[in-house]
């Protein structure tokens, strides 16, 4: 087995998807492939403080479950892991670069985002350089 | 020309790109690539009996023509067209796994998915060990 | 540093999602990778004429910010840029192919769609048959 390094660019804001994008980092970083996050536009967004908890769904009514009874049991279950999802892919040695072109477009100050997340400022040339040496790339 | 293996996070529920996934699938097989999907969140809940054809666009209204219009254009092309886009990739011997943490978050049962469809029931885990052997892996 | 061959799959028609597509493309481009890109879906159809001033965000409410405002900072600060990011594209060697499968979907003319953007017009097959020789795809 050849060591194997993974980026992603996390360019959505939901919830949901930014837990995928934590769930997929942290197992790759289970087996020992460095990870990087290159997060932009909304997943950017998520990066403030209090941005899990403002993140919403990327669907809500399906199959005749509400609105309500799906946030509910998707919060129920995972809104303080998301939190931990993140926080331990930073523990495991993950990398999260944060966006600056977004920040600028946003309006965006490197205080308005989580000082626990985020371990770099950056354009997306460092994504793509990390990218180069990279065997698998994810966009989300 | 060397072989190549592609896996593909199937996160999303929309028709629409569940459709692009199985077609890609099916291209990559057909080339000789190994393939395999791994179903999660609202992807996962798409292969319950009967959820491709709850499975929304996404995406109803644009450039003029209404929601309805659109709908009916894709529906009349490929709805019966999906359900034979997933028997052909599982028959040209691609796989699908079934996220068991979606299953336990949504409260689906094994019972609840589709057997024609459905290869396997693991975590994030196997899609990780399977995609450190490929060469391409798509979030869809 | 050895040379990396890039490919993305469209799908997607938002606004900000082609720019994200347009800017790693470019990023990419600028390091001497060949990048191709595959429109296919909503994404086909915002390479139509006039389709960038057609293409909605991903999202327009977040964190108090309204639809309008948010509309209003992203098209100030890109809508022109939306354009030439897309030449540039052009300028720099990527190639951008037209997804035959949905022309005949959606009822797209080849004389509908930008003849500046497009290279080719090509069905998934050639997008897996570029891919088998890339080191990077994205599903966007």
């Amino acid at each position: 087995m050849e060591s194997k390094n993974v980026t992603m660019v996390v360019h959505s804001g939901d919830f949901d998807k930014i837990m995928s994008a934590f769930i997929v980092g942290n197992g790759f970083l289970s087996m020992g492939f460095p990870v990087t996050l290159f997060f932009t536009f909304w997943g950017l967004m998520a990066l403030r403080y209090k941005g899990f908890k403002k993140a919403p769904l990327s669907r809500m009514n399906m199959f005749g479950l509400g609105r309500f009874m799906i946030k509910q049991r998707v919060k129920k279950y995972n809104v303080a892991s998301l939190d931990e999802l993140a926080l331990n892919f930073r523990k495991l040695g993950g990398e999260i670069i944060a966006c600056t072109m977004t920040m600028e477009l946003m309006g965006i100050k490197e205080e308005d985002l989580r000082t626990d997340l985020v371990s770099e400022f950056a354009t997306v040339g460092k994504y793509c350089y990390v990218t180069k040496d990279a065997d698998i790339s994810l966009f989300i």
